[in-house]
């Protein structure tokens, strides 16, 4: 996992916003995991009654918690709660919508000189795209627009992999604290070992804490910290874009080479 | 398996497309694999019908994707599959004919300038070759060709790379759900103690889900993913060979200069 | 774990020490974490009193101690139970009166040149800004400020990971420690078989060293180590910011060029 | 295991190659690994013969071949089996008779000019200082000269290091292969219940595929993937010192000057 | 423990070395950890007799020499047993009485030229400090004052981390060694399951080899490994500091500057 965080869409695939932003893959994902385990654990004829259990969750569910609470500061916490909706709804990024709208700056700028891009910067809806704008229009120095970019987008993609950071927290604590839950009832267990007849469901009742840290980890917490990762490296990306974009318009490159070298940054 | 990226061909053998670019290897390894657990299967006594398992099957086939659904957007699980196919046909690219013909390029260009190369853009098939091209002959700085066609090279790189590591994911999953299988069925097991001559079978059958978890993660998944990141990273380097050369092109270095440097990128 | 040093707030949270630097959630996450073990273990059936044992502390608590006596310095272990406060009480730093606080002395080195800043010089709290401040007034070149003042950081955010990682080797010897527990337990236990009537409580106490393991380590030892990781980033990028604030007053930037630049460093 | 790679020996200890180049060591190792299993399983009481098993090493043997076979490309397979005998032949290289050796040609080169070294290019036996010494003799800039050679050694440590890594992944693969092993074991032991008679044996016959994964692992692959890159490095650093050595002859640095800087790359 | 390379002194403590060098914590922490483990086995009720076995130090002991043997050279190992005692007696660097020395050269060379350090450079026990002042008054150029002795850093460094690498190494593979020894314990008690009197004393016996191989790895090998990384990085970052001071010397720097500078790497 340690290197999840280059799982994402670096290269920008054309026209990849269509489908409106929704990641229904997600969706079809969660459903698909709790059909995997329900439909599992009836097939191996475990029963899916044997999968309710307050121990399990109040160990690993709570433990889980515990665990995260210790280890992340709250602004931190409450970020990763902001962007957890990412796994449905990513942050829209029409790559080549965008790239059109900085040829047309370019051609602007190149006819009406910088201040001409003045009335672009109120109706622009980017925040990180606006402040670059401005610096543009004020005419900053190409070196200080990209010193200022460049920080903004590093101090952004920090928080945000700061957030992702908490679930796959969650995702490493969960499946230890799912031991620690087998262990406890395999303790119950052993203690009672003059009654056999409860032994089976005993030591069945224990391994579900192992069931609930895994399945938890595995098909929710670690995928969903990926998927993050994903949209935040798709967002960086875009902006890595829009610096090169601004800065070239602040160099009154032409047009068509800016063009060119957008176009480097989608994939084909 | 973290570093796993880097254990693909960097240095480029002399040759290496003359099998017609069919990795004839990778098809042996999966007979072999599958020779290996069948026939190990049957020698240690487990038999090959022991290996059939619905339950099995849906926790940990259904359990992956379902997971891989959660952590990969659309985009690059398409993109994922698309390359999957790199296995057995990686892209073929020919280091000694591509050096050939830089250097028949840069005795053109040194003859007729740079424009002299026009004729052979659209002659040219490899589409990132192709643009390279059709920046010196627009008479592009060396810094802005090398800047567009790293961002190029990164870009593709890096989109690739999430796709093989949509194959690493599957494997880093699939043991974690062979294990939720086996405990499971364990679980089925302990259940159902009164009744100690199912005993046995019950056991029997718990564990196929952690052959299926590790069996597909280190015979399919991880060794596919690593044999992507292999192809990926000798198609880098080709790019940084080719960028290197068309940079020495236009820059007018003299063509013997120029083989001995492209040389270097190959492996003797 | 490897990479948990990122998972710390790189972004500063725009008001994010109006609680006055008291991280409640740390308190909260210990308090949960007893009652998910403690509930969870009477839940179980397992009971409080089998998580009680001489033993388990002797091998896993004081084999922790030995180990990290072993690995660590003792300046280094001095530092790391210094700043384990940090886990309640993080250094505070109000990011935005520090932004304020440059603009004044923008303004003022602008009207009264460098030296009229030195009157602040003795007023100022932290020592880091403090010595930045005097090589301004000193006139010392930029490039020589951000050489010292870079050393000093780096200085200070190695000693300070070193001092997490003390807590973070806890975490990762005392799971280990906690089997050589359990093991020493059941060979106990199996010396003993011929009393099978004390078997189940044998196992059952050969646990135990398992949970004081595990449970030490991913609700406190890793946990904590990655807190501290967080307040260390968050220092470690005040004082960048600070850094940058000091040079543009070096180099007699304009202070509204001065606040858009470290506004970068917040989040929004 | 991750960063085994800069595990060797960096530093180039002075006369390490008096020994002729066998590394002993290797053997010795490789005789004493067989010694500790053979012993260390009579002594626990398994004996001998428990250590031989069709099976096991169908399923961890072939299994592994079978999984590297699908990670590894034929050219990188091909490659790692020659370079396999480094282990007990490193590539001899002499550091400080290469030194010596530099320093000639710089005092030759300052006598005659760097035509001067001419005839000491056929006599090179070592193809990249070869290539390298015909670079300074054709008269090339010191960047050019920088340029090609560390190309060169950059591909070749590449393409070295992805041979290593063949080993490294059947470390890899090799144990979780023993664990299929296992559990078919225990799988077909578990079908036989009925017959208690043979439960041992068949217990005992399907931990021998666990003993040849980790033995195999633990004491071939991994160690053997670990001096491989140990001798990478060390041919690595004897390159750059060479490249060092060069660009200063072709400086016309004097040659005092060039053996202080040149001896800085060996361990005192 | 992958990045435990960082888990060092980066930054000095102040009068750190008024111990005299000796490291008695390293000492407390072995004691502590035969403390732990056999008190801990006597409160198990395991007994102290239980850890002797002939096998276990076979498999275990002997296994990780001969799986470092194949893993290292005849040089790195002589080099890691010669740094060994390191854990014990660090490399004494009174950074404090340094840079009070470094100070004193400035003045002397701004009095009376850098030749008026010559009488200095005799008197110098530390090698690398003494070549760094013969360069200063050889009168080379600051960047190759720097070049040479970063080499030399650079060098020694790595040779001094191949060294920790070894003891590494041995914690790696010897706990896999301690899973060996206890497999082919219980593969002896399989065999022996129709003297059912000798099972329990069998699997006690099994497990010791378990024990041996957890109990090297984390309470000597690993630890150790990492005291000797930290030593290392200490003494890294004390001649960064002598790189740094030699060249402000070099470059006739007033003294109150560089004593400004050297104190950035101390911690406070």
């Amino acid at each position: 996992m340690a290197d999840g965080s280059k799982s994402g869409t670096r290269g920008l695939p054309k026209g990849a916003s269509t489908s409106g932003g929704f990641d229904v893959l997600t969706v079809i994902g969660l459903l698909l995991a709790v059909v995997a385990i329900v439909v599992g654990a009836i097939l191996k004829g475990a029963g899916i009654k044997a999968l309710g259990s307050r121990a399990a969750f109040m160990i690993v569910v709570v433990g889980t918690f515990a665990a995260i609470f210790v280890q992340t500061s709250l602004p931190v916490l409450q970020h990763a709660f902001k962007i957890a909706k990412w796994i449905v709804r990513p942050p829209v990024h029409d790559a080549e919508s965008l790239i059109a709208k900085m040829v047309r700056w370019s051609n602007v700028s190149r006819k009406q000189g910088l201040l001409g891009l003045e009335s672009f910067i109120s109706r622009e809806p980017d925040p990180f795209v606006k402040k670059g704008l401005q610096l543009v229009v004020d005419g900053s120095e190409p070196e200080v627009i990209r010193g200022i970019l460049e920080v903004e987008l590093d101090t952004r993609e920090h928080a945000d992999i700061a957030g992702a950071k908490v679930f796959e927290g969650m995702g490493v604590y969960s499946p230890t604290l799912g031991i620690i839950g087998a262990v406890l009832g395999l303790m119950a267990v052993m203690q009672n070992l003059n009654d056999p007849s409860k032994l089976g469901i005993g030591i069945a009742a224990a391994f579900t804490a192992t069931v609930y840290g895994i399945g938890l980890a595995n098909l929710v917490f670690l995928p969903m910290s990926a998927k993050l990762k994903g949209a935040i490296a798709a967002q960086s990306q875009i902006r890595e874009m829009v610096i090169a974009g601004l800065i070239s318009i602040a160099q009154g490159e032409n047009p068509r080479a800016l063009e060119a070298k957008l176009q480097s940054y989608l994939t084909p």
